[in-house]
């Protein structure tokens, strides 16, 4: 239970947090903070959040948790502008897609602050964005991975963990680095990938045809390059490192896949896709949905 | 309205198209044929055939039509077997994802017959195989492409975009090469990257996070690679040119973007991403479903 939280950004993820937070009845106070007056407005008038504010220093008064929900490129200013204003206990954490780029952001920004603040990352989302596209099960049954550093006291980690314990999600811990490799394996290289292959295809003489024969698969293929672009490529220039490892790993049994197939070598071909399918089929067996 | 109509293969395509036909009654009788009796027999069994025959001579005897659907490794033999046994005014069509490869090997196999063979391609499908899977409705509102050559007679053209048409396709015709970029483009590669994605983060050594935290996103991008690896295999191999040729421009592409990730280009990358979304939202809106 929080008295009074503050939730930095409204849009997909902090209004569904907004949402959810509500159907659990675990919060007295909803306090939703942004830039753009009309959007905070039209939040409270879905009900999600309790009182809007536009000024981040009146924003974050005397909440005893602050969720920054913003974009990855946004962190550090927000991390700046709320450090004079916040009480001596509150807990800080976060949502952003990669982690070491906030941790930095939040050591450089935060000053004393920083001990309260608890690195933080729902895995949950659509290619959707904003409060319109809110809902109030979007964590239930997902993951929620907590990153704290040495510099994060236990109690705000715990403070976090039962938030996120509170709209149905399974909180678990890992590094920092673990975190970026994961995600990058994960979300960040094949949100790269669909996006640089619609460009491709948009790209063709043939485009009209090519989009018009395009089926099934390839809409769920692709359906991840309808993902918010800024947000993405904050994620690409925060987690740079560790996407491109992970992109030279893939570049590597592209080459050598595509080898097999110049040189006719149906075997290997069909050796990669059979593992590939029973990785694939594997996961989707244990993967909740 | 056909006679008797033979399907060779009835898997997925082949048993989707059986029972379509029998939902629409456009058929007196339909015959399949495979290799496997007991599977033949639960074809049978679902309702989906009449008749199964293991010998593809009896299979084809009489028959008014006779569809092709085995993987495109399996169609010179097909094309061999049926050759002699089928009548003069037969009309024979197939179902497979690459043209040129299909219309060679009729080319080399089917002697006089050529001219009866109209070339064929349903662009529909799951990541599912075999009668199973089959459904009656799978062709609805879908496109199919035929590619007729200078060889094939226009009437038995005309029959086959009934045949489609009797199952609530939409038929379309365009070139055999047109056919086979268009598809490497839109098919063909998703389902090399989504296999070569998986296959790379199988052999991570932190592959159980990886599976573990793959989320929604992760879940569409890869579904493809959940397809049957001897079709695919199959359909690299025969289609390989056109593969090749659009994964350079793929790799091209991509090259370029982890280059501009890499140099911290963060507009370039922005770009590149706004331009991939526009191009998916406005397929996505034109896209049947």
């Amino acid at each position: 239970m929080i008295k009074r939280l503050c939730i930095i950004g409204t849009g997909l993820i902090g209004g569904s947090l907004a949402r959810s937070l509500r159907a659990a009845d675990f919060c007295q106070e909803i306090v939703g903070a942004g830039r753009d007056r009309a959007h905070l407005d039209r939040a409270i008038q879905l009900g999600i959040i309790d009182r809007g504010e536009t000024d981040i220093s009146t924003a974050v008064k005397n909440v005893d948790m602050v969720v920054v929900a913003v974009p990855l490129g946004a962190m550090a200013d927000m991390f700046a502008a709320i450090r004079d204003h916040v009480s001596d206990t509150v807990i800080i954490t976060d949502v952003g897609s990669a982690k070491a780029s906030v941790v930095a952001d939040a050591a450089a920004n935060l000053a004393e602050r920083i001990s309260r603040f608890v690195p933080g990352h729902p895995i949950a989302g659509t290619e959707k964005s904003g409060v319109e596209a809110s809902i109030d099960d979007l964590f239930k049954d997902r993951k929620v991975i907590l990153t704290p550093t040495d510099a994060t006291d236990a109690d705000a980690t715990d403070s976090v963990r039962k938030l996120w314990q509170a709209v149905g999600a399974e909180v678990v811990e890992m590094t920092v680095e673990q975190h970026d490799k994961v995600l990058a394996a994960t979300s960040h290289l094949p949100h790269l990938l669909a996006y640089s292959l619609v460009d491709t295809l948009a790209g063709m003489h043939e485009k009209d045809e090519v989009f018009q024969f395009a089926a099934g698969g390839f809409r769920d293929f692709t359906r991840i390059a309808s993902s918010n672009p800024t947000m993405w490529r904050d994620i690409c220039m925060a987690n740079s490192d560790a996407i491109l490892s992970v992109l030279e790993s893939f570049n590597d049994d592209l080459n050598a896949l595509a080898e097999a197939i110049r040189s006719g070598d149906a075997d290997k071909v069909f050796t990669i896709f059979e593992r590939a399918k029973q990785a694939r089929d594997k996961y989707s067996k244990n993967s909740s949905s």
